[in-house]
């Protein structure tokens, strides 16, 4: 599996899944094409999934938020007959390599929580109608959905068969929602979860694995009327959306290009420089100015091709486990673009664009690479670009005048939007969490909102991490970057893992600690993936064979 | 490793460490035989330690609380010249196998934790007095004192080196304490856990490392004054204690006999059946009479009796996956004895012996082995006994009459100890856990408190998973445990971990959790463990050699 995973798609290039809109109600169908498989050596049978699969839905998701604002209800449903979804494909699975099951999981996790979460962020709810066999990950699709109908027939049941027949766990969320979201009382958890037919009809309900059981001859009319319900509960926004044209992005050997976004890529130093540019037109004087923008404004620009230049360097650049981020531009023009935001939060676009940017800083939160942020002379981390500074694991700032170097003194900005826009998967700030257990330390940093801080007051105000001079900068980056691209990468990623999340936790942090480190662990073992292991003999009908050591 | 682990020791045995009792005030010096490894093939240099070195510990954290009731402050040093401790034995870790890592790994946590919790507990805080070099898990023992005091001079420093030295990770709390107790900020944290040398001096009291740091000259000095102080605080409890002699323990092949507990060992269906007997005594009278029966008391006896099996189960019986908790007496017996103590909680030995039935059920919650918990005929799952009914991950009780069974009809009696005498690592109670997300469900049962709740009504309110009759019973039983004993191991533990532990999370759960997860994870990757990796290359002068692939 070595082919380059793009993250890029649209609607016209669609294998798995159409959208049908009617009005506020969106019709999302899951229709695998069993042989549009991202890899070669599995058939995507019975509506299972692969990478593929989940980076359209991922599209879809996105794309209902930005191109269809009038879309309140989105009704998740199978085009197959009596197969809702299988769940991710079990011989791509059986066949990937450790850090692509690893990749595959973390990106249909981030996707499960981004339409779990619309109906929050945007006011589109997500309903599963599951009609048949909605097993593993399939459930977990349906989890995800704030809402689930089942239909009452012989053959529709739920289930997280992954324990008993697979040795692995119910892993994109499902251990997680059923108890925390679903609250699903644990040893009725335990049943579910150790069993592989699963639980149909009114006891599916009764266990809170489903909101409602509906006849199968009222199913369909239930579910469209149970949409009409949601839909005409929720407000309205707005009736017309833009369109998210392709991404301008050029790959080269070294380097990858977009419009506001350069990234290099160091081999020999196992490391990238990604840096991220201010505006490059004068910023717009209102909102309506904004959406005439379209796709094509600032902020959703950049935000659009970070987010493409982190999926495709986390998928397909595993050897370069130190990320560099940088940014050059005009702080205050940075400043300006989000303050329009800011001001117009209420307005569908501007929200829109905002909640976008909290997910890619989720994205950031959550990647395995060591995180870096340079604040040089030149940068612009101003507000959302100054919340890279606090989702990196650390951070070195110019201090005072460089030699030959006539760029603007290195400041940092704050905005409003770092108390309280961008939350991280913890439900609380960054600035919230990096001063965590300093009682008001966070919350006094608004008062210094719109000042241009240089290197020593963010360094006393805790800012940054390091502020060094002309005289060592150079070294002490040069320094830092060796080493920690010769520490074991797999140290890093459990370090990392710790550290970026102190103090509490949520369902969405449980997901990727807890849920996620179990399953990475059992991803390494022979009882899972070794040759005897049940993901291989999966189909052959022999079962794994284990090695019974409890550990 | 295969020798039968042994955790029952008394001060006559010890080889590791002396304790220095002066009033109110205990030293409790760790000078590591070097000579006295649990195993072969490693020597304890530099006060490293391995699990022999561990269990001593954790049998004088118990006999502190129980036998010398009067200490107030327990002071930590080093009894080597130039070396606090340097963590766990390198050469150890390197040569055992996975599961006795995890083991280790999990006892030194549960041990930590007990310290730490010592002073909210049993008045009992407990100081690191720091000298010479304080690495690792080391630093990690210090981290768990609940005041931190760093020698000032050229040699001595706290560190966290495990990422960058040996490619693990500082997974006895490590990673978790610097951010959730010491409120260390991230990239501090991160900063700090990437160097080799550590930090010393006033530095490691502004990174919050430390809570003092003492001229050398001055320390022993400072030391014997906070002390003082620190006890000076404090309310006093009790000047005399009681015996914790041996406890009665035959180990047979496929059994296990205590005065209270009988284990058998069914090898063939690979699973352990664990009864718990009620009391065999009349119940004492008063506080005082308790006091005089000393460590026979009926509860005090049963809960070592019962760590004991744990904890040799644990370790010693590895291939045994499922654990079945019985117990058979008199309920209102157990009730009797809990209510003495619940009545006089007050009483120092009464409050020692709750708490620590409150570590032994957070040791059942932790234990990875499939656990169940039968309620029969002739059962006594009271109060604290019936803790065991939801730390277990699914109960079956049986329902009306069994054909030829004249015992008494099965119950369960619920006691106010049930809503927050023995809360979980989670802060909640189990009923809270339990009910999770059920508002008001786990109060609404204070309600019964004292009745016998027999089956239908159990079942009714939420307390079992399944109730079965005379007809059903057998089977039920049979093919559960037949089943779980056939799945993986491995996918057991990943479900377990996560279903027991829903909703929110404390640094103790983090620990055991995330950290944790993340910790064994690493301890299957070839960059720790393989033949070329960190730990089995330490000390070669070689360092290890790494796969650069990021995952």
């Amino acid at each position: 599996m070595t082919k380059v995973i793009d993250f890029q798609t649209d609607p016209s290039k669609y294998r798995h899944w159409r959208v049908e809109y009617q009005g506020d109600v969106a019709n999302l169908v899951m229709d695998v094409d069993e042989n549009g498989g991202l890899f070669d050596g599995y058939l995507l049978k019975l509506n299972s999934y692969d990478l593929g699969v989940d980076i359209e839905l991922a599209d879809i998701v996105q794309r209902m938020r930005f191109e269809h604002p009038e879309v309140k209800v989105v009704v998740m449903k199978s085009g197959k007959d009596k197969v809702f979804c299988a769940g991710a494909n079990i011989r791509m699975l059986g066949g990937a390599e450790h850090a692509h099951k690893v990749n595959f999981c973390k990106f249909t996790n981030e996707t499960r929580n981004t339409f779990e979460a619309a109906e929050a962020d945007s006011g589109q709810k997500y309903i599963a109608a599951v009609k048949g066999s909605c097993a593993g990950g399939g459930y977990e699709l349906a989890l995800a959905c704030n809402h689930i109908m089942l239909t009452d027939d012989s053959s529709s049941a739920v289930a997280l068969p992954e324990v008993p027949l697979l040795a692995v766990l119910p892993g994109t969320g499902g251990l997680t929602r059923v108890t925390d979201k679903r609250k699903m009382r644990r040893d009725l958890a335990d049943v579910f979860c150790a069993m592989e037919e699963g639980v149909r009809g009114k006891r599916a309900q009764e266990w809170r694995l489903v909101d409602e059981v509906i006849a199968n001859s009222k199913f369909d009319a239930t579910v469209a009327e149970r949409a009409a319900e949601f839909a005409a509960a929720m407000p309205s926004k707005a009736t017309r959306g833009i369109t998210l044209g392709p991404i301008q992005r050029q790959i080269e050997a070294d380097a990858i290009h977009y419009s506001l976004v350069d990234v290099a890529l160091d081999r020999a130093g196992r490391k990238v420089v990604i840096t991220l540019h201010g505006p490059d037109a004068p910023t717009p004087d209102s909102i309506e100015a904004v959406q005439a923008l379209g796709d094509q404004s600032y902020l959703l620009r950049l935000a659009r091709e970070f987010d493409d230049a982190i999926l495709h360097l986390r998928n397909n650049e595993k050897d370069l486990g130190l990320w560099v981020l940088r940014t050059q531009g005009d702080s205050a023009m940075v400043q300006a673009e989000e303050q329009i935001l800011l001001d117009n939060s209420g307005h569908w676009l501007a929200n829109e664009i905002l909640q976008y940017w909290k997910r890619v800083l989720k994205r950031v939160d959550v990647t395995s690479r060591s995180l870096v942020a340079l604040v040089e002379h030149g940068s612009c981390f101003a507000g959302v670009l100054a919340e890279l500074l606090w989702s990196v694991d650390r951070s070195y700032m110019m201090e005072d005048e460089f030699e030959g170097d006539n760029r603007q003194l290195a400041s940092i900005v704050l905005s409003p939007s770092n108390f309280g826009t961008y939350p991280m998967g913890n439900d609380l700030t960054r600035l919230e969490t990096r001063f965590w257990g300093q009682d008001g330390q966070a919350e006094a940093l608004r008062a210094h909102i719109g000042e241009k801080i240089e290197a020593a007051q963010a360094d006393e105000l805790g800012l940054v991490t390091y502020i060094f001079d002309d005289i060592d900068w150079e070294d002490e980056i040069r320094i830092f970057m060796e080493e920690r691209a010769s520490f074991s990468p797999d140290a890093m990623t459990g370090m990392e893992a710790n550290l970026r999340f102190a103090g509490p936790e949520t369902m969405e942090t449980r997901i990727f600690g807890r849920l996620t480190a179990w399953q990475n662990w059992i991803f390494q073992r022979p009882n899972a993936v070794g040759p005897d292991g049940a993901l291989q003999r999966y189909g052959t009908g022999v079962r794994g064979e284990y090695n019974m050591q409890r550990v």
